[in-house]
């Protein structure tokens, strides 16, 4: 729940320019215009929204993909079979950006017309953070939710071998006057991606994160003594949603993050629901609940109540304050070697 | 997961004679016949799959309730609104599980027809085990997801005060063969009924669990460090689509159990889905994965892989051995004393 920006000494960089370097990236691998500028929105929103796990730290992996021909920039996703409520798309292995914004949009038509859509994809790639979907019903005036499975990095409770993803889910909802529920979770004790962030900054992994013989990560509670077999049956109920639902790949079976020897054929659920559909005054009762939990009396007065969303809306805030994020010197690192290798204009420090 | 009886030097109670010493409650306080086998049938299948916590346990709150008229064993529930997808449900302060077949039933209908059926149900009480209502739906080939938001003992994240529910959620899949996944948690560190048990039994309650200085319950990962934000946001997302979506009570609003000076107005929310809708192979999909996980190697060679919903069979499986179940000599006195006051036939114990 970090609510500060990157502590480094490094520059501040505007958003605009995170994104157009984002985009000229992708540009140069061959990726039509608008689905690099969709990569680009979701990433730079991500660090943006203070998940530095899920943007720029992610550029790389997106270009070794479609580099290695194991990801179809061109692909658009295809509906296979729908109901007035239901959809199942087939990704086509297109970026999982491409894939998870025609999913939720699909989903969203279906709740304004009858209340609720679900729409199942498979033959996806990583669509970067869940949060990101939830959010697009969520400007509707919907509430949204959003669910993928991820490469086998979690060691179910009892074992210490991976065999399911950190598979995360998210749900957004609108509260009054811009407020908002934003619950963007990895359903393991932490998100891959926070590991990545801890080796970028040489730091030791707390051995609560995962168990320190394997690597395997630890689902959400730790070990069985702490219920860890809740974490462990959410990651199986975000994959019962996901690859089980979809029939894409699942479970063991996904490929691990870096094998460009198979597709991932990733899965992802999304759900969008029209509050005015139940009970008038939707947004005035999660306001109400949100602000009556905020106003708690905390343990530590420094160390305020939040809800979901607001460590994140502070950190929005700050990057609005700073006029940009700041990255840690091992990413500026990567964007130099990315600019240099692809021929594009490197990352921009000083236009603020 | 405990998979054996309760060990206790206490007889084998068949469970037809469980549901019929609960029927005679129910009704020795006006209950209609049909109602009073509901609860019967779903208390009773509580303690059948080792959830003694939500099973005869129960019982004398229950009772207590409808003596004090703060729940009317005669309600019906109303459909105040729906979709072809969706139905808003009004309890009219009914029997938590009276309104709760009800809202699964509703959905089942639905997703029969158009892929989903989202119900969510205000002006309810306590519904038992989350779970039942997901079995509901997958008796009929469907995913059912279950969710009911519970009077305020959860303490959020950085707080010692409660301000939420237990919450639980149950989402139930048929696999092949008979063979299914089923989870049932509550989104705290454990369930309200594992304290009480321990209290029955006279047992400490451990520090993970609560905090020990105001009783509240921990969410699910115990502390901030060991990501409890994460348990308690999932508290939150339950809530959500309760009581925020279905215009009941919610968080701290919500009654304390054993007061009876204002109605519960519990809220719940059902999800079913046809699977049909999507991939073929759903069950031959979600057995693979099931089994795969069973077949993985332990840490503990006595202490196997399992799935959600594999601790309930076994303890099914232990049940049917047995001929029945086995109560703490505390839940036998309670019973004792209930029938003494009601003027119903006592619990019998050599039926087998």
């Amino acid at each position: 729940m970090s609510t500060k920006l990157v502590e480094a000494e490094t520059p501040i960089i505007p958003l605009h320019e995170c994104r157009r370097f984002i985009v000229d990236c992708m540009l140069a691998v061959g990726t039509p215009k608008s689905n690099a500028e969709t990569l680009a929105n979701i990433l730079v929103e991500a660090d943006y929204r203070g998940h530095y796990s899920h943007g720029m730290n992610r550029i790389e992996m997106y270009l070794s993909e479609i580099q290695n021909g194991i990801c179809n920039v061109n692909a658009a996703p295809e509906i296979l079979k729908e109901t007035p409520a239901t959809a199942w798309v087939e990704g086509h292995n297109g970026l999982g950006v491409v894939v998870g914004t025609f999913g939720m949009e699909i989903a969203i038509q279906k709740a304004k017309k009858v209340g609720i859509g679900l729409v199942v994809c498979k033959g996806s790639n990583h669509y970067g953070i869940a949060g990101m979907y939830a959010l697009q019903a969520m400007k509707e005036g919907l509430l949204g939710l959003s669910f993928t499975n991820t490469s086998p990095v979690v060691a179910p409770t009892r074992t210490k071998h991976a065999a399911l993803g950190t598979n995360p889910l998210s749900l957004a909802a609108p509260g009054l006057n811009a407020d908002s529920f934003v619950l963007d979770m990895a359903t393991s004790a932490v998100a891959v991606g926070k590991i990545e962030m801890k080796n970028r900054t040489k730091s030791a992994i707390p051995p609560q994160w995962a168990d320190l013989d394997t690597g395997a990560l630890h689902p959400l509670g730790g070990d069985e003594n702490n219920s860890s077999y809740k974490g462990y049956g959410l990651a199986l109920l975000v994959e019962v949603l996901c690859g089980i639902l979809g029939g894409g790949a699942y479970g063991p079976n996904i490929r691990m993050l870096g094998n460009f020897d198979m597709f991932a054929d990733l899965g992802h659920c999304f759900i969008a629901i029209d509050p005015s559909c139940f009970a008038p005054g939707f947004e005035e009762r999660l306001s109400d609940l949100m602000q009556s939990l905020r106003k708690m009396e905390p343990i530590s007065t420094d160390k305020p109540v939040l809800v979901p969303g607001d460590p994140e809306q502070l950190h929005m805030d700050a990057v609005n304050k700073a006029g940009g994020v700041r990255y840690v010197q091992d990413q500026l690192d990567t964007c130099r070697k990315v600019a240099e290798t692809l021929k594009v204009k490197p990352l921009q420090y000083d236009l603020h």
